[in-house]
């Protein structure tokens, strides 16, 4: 007998189930982020003891695999005597009573991949068309696939097409259970993939934005362009290594290593995919189209090409061109005649998702001189106008996507997602997904962690509040209750145990606060060099796009210093313009053409090898910079703060 | 130890090796020409007992699996005591001697389907391109993709060319290892299916003709059009059912039947793909294109689509059209990138082989009446001119391929394929595969059985000489010391044992004609309802195509009745002409184009069906018609045997 608390859910599962896999067949809520890679330890639990054996059961912690090495690191010790496990290594085999501890409940997800409110054209690849046939006689026994193509001719005018092999294969049955009447889905004008009985109006697509922390699913109605669900994951490749270098040397390193991470993506993208589609009512083979976009290297490794000369100079790409191949050969469990769009990728490591954000963005068509930031563990610049644009990249690492970073987690409710700070008491207040009120307006806010945006404004509060200095250092000379030495060094208390739904005080502690100082110094640095190349002293304007892009707050971001200065009118986020470029691209096939066009015309620079990219990077890691000047921050920092 | 006699070869194999494995990895050729399948039984050996025990080890028996039920039937009982079992299921567990005898041992495969030499203008599908690239620097870092399609542009002015996905998957890899220089295959003008490093002259192809019994296959360079090697199996799936309808019915009646079936011949074809290319020094992977033809109920199976709407009124196929499919797609192993071509299919079983016999004949392009005759299990029929074309089938088992023939065999060395008996003495001289002289020129001839064309002679020749009546039984009122009633009935001797190389008499016997009585007949009685049809009751021509076209006599042919009256100078044989279609469509586009277009412009008839046809064919039953006449025999059947 296997028992959740607090939920009370039990049930008896085979010997060797894990705990997640044991809380799904018994209907309890746990949290997974890396997909059961061992890599997040977000899915902690606590085995009770003693309960069994009040009945004379044998001990519960028996009835569990002996405890891994790979979950020691996301114990602390005391947490370790008090029976924590990792449920997706541990394996349940006898009696055991399990407790989900707050922090480990899944909450109904905020996709932090969210998709923006864009308006875009629709003129999807694939089209349904409704044909009735003449039943075949003895007199006509013209067969199967030449009576849909005469159908199609006389009724819509279609002429030409192929049919898709595997579509082919499942016909004669199709066209029995409609009766005659079917619905022929045609991609590009050009191929039958798809047939199913009867009139069927919607068909669906999915596009998706692999990043390399995160990826983000939406799926849409085709003919309405209608975005029908959304969902995101941690992108399973994180358990080969954090940042795409990484990622590349463990393909080169290990003789399946491609093969391991390919499958590991492909594996991903096909749950994704039944997330979408369970949330819209639908099945995942009813999916008819697909785009994908990713930085270089991920798409290298979800097309399954060795991604080793991407890696080492002069780092060609296999190809630039977008590409449509069978989703079926890419190992995708979509519609089985469905094409997958690869979108063309520019230079570098400056991919498919960097052509997603110029769609979606358009900097193309401007005049005036733009900065486009993607965030994420590769970042990704766009600088600009309808003259020239030039693109380039820097490892950022996964800090504004909640990981490395202490009480760091995805957008789900419980999420602090706002923070401010009085500069005078140094005390906080801070929102939380899911719920509209300031911590100061209610006691209980059930804090469960920091997402994203929380970090970035946490940390220019802290900023602009003294708590830490312009080098990033906490000053520590601060007598206040919320400062103290903690396990982990100096750190400051956010939000205090019995405001939180996890038992415990969430807090920033001085590694969170150099992993962001790394994240941000590298946006600006990059910026600021591409800015020297284009001969430019001033941004007109800056775009914020990437993971959690649509809940910045563009001024805690200028202040941090992600960016150099700019009139803070003329900046605004735009959320994951890279997942809206590749919804864009599934709804409107003309946008396919412009992306192949853009993704050749923007100048790729390699920024890193730049003679004074490290004293650049060095002075970017600055609160909010070492020595620029940010007129428009005028009076939103302190005078004690901007001197050094 | 296992030790193969008369060879002597000796060696260790593992424990549940077949004995056709073992003689094998032993390099001792032994027949098998079902495929391993247990049907054709054509692999017995002779286990010699008491070998081992001589030396005080355990007696030979006990080292095999026991006897299998499927063994029994190919053993009269006597035989089997003397300890003969089936080489393709008896496993060998321990030492054993085994003694391979003359009619198991493999002969070099003389190939029945052979390949007709014909003129071909050659304008392949596939054709290959060399190029020279710019290595990537850093100052240009075009991706190998784009650089290839910038070099075939410039050097061949090909443009807007696709790649095939699994192409491309290797291209970095490839284009380094040829040091920039590559060889590009492009398919049909528009997708680089393959691409080797360095120069590469040759492209091959690989054609196949798919019997209901019999599946050869043809490669050929392509650029030349050239023929580099042939080979012939057992299609596989006989022992799924001896001809299409018992196949459609297996389909039907078993849930995975289709699967088995498609799965048998689609193994069965990368066999044969792999024993051409080793024949040709080149490995199967080597092979860019394939062209297939087989009837209606084949050419569904082997495309894996569900045969049953074919098997029952009113008879529509899944397509009717030549359809190009990526050739991993149907399970094929030969290049990655390649496509296979299926040729069009006509209506109801008349399907791509007979296709295959129409852009080969090009009957419409003839101002005479033609009838084409396609022998195989299957046959077909097309009959007309330029004016009109009609076609049609019908079954007439595999006799004329050798099988449900007691001595039947195929077209190997010591096949009797020439046969003449001496109406007044009743003696018989024949001649062998492998041997110009006579066989009363030579009394050791070393005949092993009869393939096709020895059974069209031997039966023609029975007849004239009044071995068999007109209705064609065995005239059992002759005495003659070749005359004698066997274990399987009446049975006329062609060869004495000792002028044979498996040291038993070889006879052909009631039954035998039988087989061929109803083969013959139904190709007759279809033949002639066909000219009705068409209003004409004189042939111009006749062209005998099939499984062993190339070695028919066209005399014995109408003596023995498989056709209408005709001028015999205008009656010749082409051999396998569907296989040669197969060819002519993988050496020439435009011949693709033509077979799409005369498939759909030839009328089917369905005789079967017709009021008469019975009475047709119980008259074409007889030696050579019960009634009609045959002006242009008149010389060469004895009066006696002409009045009924």
């Amino acid at each position: 007998m296997v028992i959740f608390q607090p939920s009370g859910s039990r049930g008896r599962v085979k010997d060797g189930t894990t705990i997640v896999d044991a809380s799904r067949q018994l209907g309890v809520e746990l949290e997974s982020v890396c997909g059961e890679q061992a890599t997040c330890g977000k899915c902690k639990v606590r085995i009770e003891e003693g309960f069994f054996e009040r009945f004379g059961i044998e001990s519960s912690t028996d009835h569990l695999s002996p405890i891994e090495e790979r979950e020691k690191k996301f114990f602390a010790k005391h947490t370790e005597l008090k029976g924590y496990r990792l449920s997706c290594v541990t394996e349940i085999r006898g009696d055991v009573l399990i407790f989900v501890p707050e922090e480990s409940r899944k909450g109904k997800q905020v996709v932090r991949k969210a998709a923006t409110d864009r308006k875009i054209d629709v003129n999807p690849a694939v089209r349904n068309y409704y044909v009735e046939l003449a039943a075949a006689t003895l007199e006509d026994t013209t067969g199967d696939w030449e009576r849909i193509g005469q159908a199609l001719k006389a009724q819509h005018g279609l002429e030409e097409l192929a049919i898709d092999y595997r579509t082919l294969l499942t016909l004669q049955e199709t066209v029995r259970k409609g009766d005659w009447k079917v619905t022929v889905s045609v991609w590009m004008g050009k191929e039958v993939i798809a047939v199913q009985p009867g009139r069927v109006e919607e068909s669906y697509g999915l596009a998706v934005d692999v990043g390399t922390t995160t990826v983000a699913g939406y799926l849409c109605e085709l003919s309405s362009g209608k975005l029908l669900a959304t969902d995101s994951m941690m992108n399973p490749q994180v358990t080969f290594g954090e940042d795409v270098m990484s990622r590349i040397t463990y393909a080169m390193t290990h003789k399946d290593g491609l093969k391991r991470m390919n499958d590991a993506i492909v594996q991903g993208l096909n749950r994704l995919a039944g997330q979408v589609a369970a949330q819209a009512g639908i099945k995942r083979r009813d999916i008819v189209d697909f785009t994908i976009v990713g930085n270089t290297a991920m798409h290298h490794i979800y097309m399954n090409i060795y991604p080793v000369y991407i890696g080492k100079a002069p780092f060609p790409p296999a190809l630039h061109a977008s590409i449509d191949v069978k989703a079926r050969d890419m190992g995708l469990r979509i519609s089985p005649g469905a094409y997958a769009h690869a979108l063309p990728i520019e230079a570098g490591f400056v991919g498919a998702d960097n052509v997603g954000v110029l769609i979606a963005e358009e900097p193309y068509k401007r005049d005036d001189m733009m900065l486009i930031i993607d965030i994420g563990t590769n970042g990704e610049l766009v600088l600009g106008n309808k003259e020239k644009l030039i693109s380039s990249s820097c490892a950022t690492g996964p800090a504004f996507e909640g990981a490395h970073i202490k009480y760091g987690m995805r957008a789900a409710p419980g999420a602090i997602e706002r923070v401010q700070i009085d500069p005078e008491t140094k005390e906080p207040r801070y929102k939380v997904i899911g719920n509209d009120q300031w911590s100061d307006e209610l006691k209980e806010m059930g804090a469960r962690g920091i997402c994203g945006s929380g970090i970035m404004d946490v940390v220019a509060q802290m900023y602009v509040s003294g708590i830490i200095l312009k080098t990033g250092r906490i000053n520590t000379e601060l007598d206040h209750p919320r400062m103290r030495e903690g396990e982990d060094g100096w750190e400051y208390v956010l939000a205090w145990a019995d405001e939180t739904a996890i038992g415990q005080d969430i807090t920033v502690n001085q590694s969170d606060i150099r992993a962001v100082q790394l994240a941000k110094g590298a946006m600006y640095a990059g910026a600021k060099l591409m800015m020297r190349r284009l001969g430019i002293d001033k941004l007109d304007r800056v775009i914020l796009a990437g993971a959690f892009g649509s809940y910045i707050d563009p001024r805690q971001a200028m202040i941090m210093g992600l960016f150099p200065d700019c009139d803070l009118e003329k900046v605004y986020a735009v959320g994951n313009a890279a997942g809206d470029g590749a919804r864009i691209a599934l709804l409107n096939v003309d946008k396919r053409r412009e992306a192949n066009e853009y993704a050749r015309k923007v100048e790729y620079v390699e920024l890193t090898v730049e003679q004074d990219f490290e004293k650049h990077f060095a002075q970017a890691m600055y609160f909010p910079h070492m020595k620029d000047e940010f007129p428009h921050l005028e009076g939103l920092i302190p005078e004690s703060q901007t001197a050094r």
